[in-house]
């Protein structure tokens, strides 16, 4: 009898962690950026409206999946809204160069083809990512950068706008204070090469990105990122959003993953591939090799966050800063939304 | 006593077999790019030129390693000789894009510090891997692109020419040539979108780069890869070469590597970290990892082939075309230098 109970209890145990297994799978998850976000420094209404940008953004890619739309498609609407909402450092709220301009960065790649494309450096693009979608489907190449990624944006037909129209107020105070601050700092600073020739000094102006990787009813994986750099760059900068292996990378045998942070670190360290590669060579778990190329990052100096979901539904969304405006949704459509540590 | 014989020929067989490994530790290996090159084809002027550069180029380097600098000044001045050949697809040699402007890509990668440098679309560097050398250590970044990295070379004291330096006969013509041939494409292929766009049909437009990794005397590795891109490519395409993780990685845990072929099949695969991760996470040794990640763009349909270098020495230059310019010198000064199969 007591056997009887025993087998009935550990039945009982399966049967419950397989539909929390179930409960658990995870068909979108997003990010952002990461940076120092901390609640005391957060009004209500900011922390609310991005709380509500990146539910809508869940939503809209949520609503391809349901419609049995692709995962690519997922990507390309989710972060859609995230480009469109100036809260975010993507598309129409992408920071200021020093130059005064706004240069933005995308990359897509779909995880079954393992095809892939990017654009780096374009200002006159509404949406980066479909700009990077159209370099993967419409043309030969993975990489296009500066006013000829735009032109073939023009050419196929995406929307185009008016740079001024990436103008905010927030962002060009912001770029004025990066100024001033870079200033100061390169007076006291006077005997260093390097910072003489940046002197990018607030820590938080290298952040602001926004992700999405998505796993739709077929099973197909899809990662995607955009972003709007870093405010006051200089010469031309890119970051890791749009180099396909750091900031972006994408294959249903392991995961997609798309990165926020200090892109010098993830390109040096070719983040997304290392946890593609931990999976595929190591047999880790998406958290498990997630976690370790974060740590190569945070050890070298680096700071930032990831967002990673295989093709079971597993997720995973480290991150080794103050915070990171980040969310999920599972396939029967519970949204999960977080900022902070 | 038969026994003590057989001893003492597995003795000689191990002193014999460890000779030949030290006798075959290589410190420098270098290509000049792949694709389809064939005896057939080549005048043996032209094949004596190539031998003369790539052994002119491995010396170079080699001076920099004997005489105890770093492996970086050694991929830099091995690439100086390469660049500064109009043999080579890369600095004087480079190839037009469609507009008819020289648009070079080069990347460097320090092995002992995972520090990285690459610039893509500048055209008025002359050496664009001391370019890419110094973004790696005079800045906090690791790629600017365009006009910027143009800016940030002349404001570093690199030597600047005007764009006509890059201008080439040879390679004038090759662009004629390719623009001749892709119109005749185009009417032929009207119904693709593609071949509209880019029409870029003949193969071995998409080759030629040129690459070095180094071995110096304190152990520490180098990659470096420089590029003058495909010819009559548009809409600002930048290939693997500049690429951390795709064309070129270095780390001196695994190996140096640079990679030459079709650059859209190289950063798909992010083949130079593929093989990093192969060696590190698999325990492979460096010519078993060079050729699983060649197989794996091969059998996506890409081709080219990429030079490869551990820290203790072994190396390997596979490809998977006709042929590749390539050579490899040993620590005792000892030349290889091949071009075909």
């Amino acid at each position: 009898m007591k056997r009887l109970k025993l087998l009935a209890l550990f039945l009982f145990s399966a049967l419950a962690l397989q539909v929390s297994a179930q409960q658990k799978k995870y068909v979108m998850v997003i990010h952002g950026g990461a940076g120092t976000i901390l609640k005391k420094n957060m009004s209500p209404e900011k922390e609310a409206a991005y709380i509500a940008a990146l539910t809508k953004a869940l939503n809209a890619g949520y609503a391809e999946i349901k419609a049995g739309k692709s995962s690519l498609d997922a990507v390309e609407a989710t972060i859609h809204v995230l480009e469109n909402d100036p809260h975010f450092n993507a598309g129409k709220g992408a920071v200021f160069t020093h130059d005064g301009r706004n240069e933005l960065d995308a990359a897509i790649m779909d995880g079954k083809t393992l095809m892939a494309g990017s654009v780096a450096g374009v200002t006159t693009i509404k949406n980066p990512i479909s700009a990077a979608r159209a370099v993967m489907e419409k043309s030969e190449h993975v990489i296009m950068v500066g006013a000829g990624a735009d032109q073939f944006a023009k050419e196929v037909g995406l929307k185009i706008v008016d740079p001024k129209y990436f103008w905010t107020k927030e962002r060009w105070d912001g770029l004025k204070q990066a100024i001033k601050e870079d200033s100061t700092k390169a007076v006291l600073d006077h005997g260093s090469k390097k910072s003489e020739l940046f002197g990018i000094k607030n820590h938080d102006y290298k952040f602001g990105t926004v992700g999405c990787v998505a796993l739709d009813q077929a099973g197909n994986l899809a990662a995607g990122t955009s972003t709007g750099g870093m405010t006051n760059k200089k010469y031309g900068r890119v970051g890791d959003a749009p180099i396909i292996g750091a900031g972006t990378y994408c294959n249903n045998e392991t995961a997609g993953i798309s990165c926020t942070g200090w892109g010098e670190f993830y390109i040096r360290n070719v983040v997304a591939k290392t946890i593609s590669d931990l999976m595929e060579y190591k047999g880790l778990s998406v958290a498990e090799a997630s976690k370790i190329a974060l740590d190569k990052v945070g050890k070298m100096g680096g700071d930032g966050g990831l967002i990673a979901l295989d093709k079971k539904g597993n997720m995973t969304m480290p991150f080794n800063t103050e915070g990171m405006y980040r969310g999920a949704i599972t396939a029967d459509g519970k949204i999960e939304v977080s900022i902070y540590k």
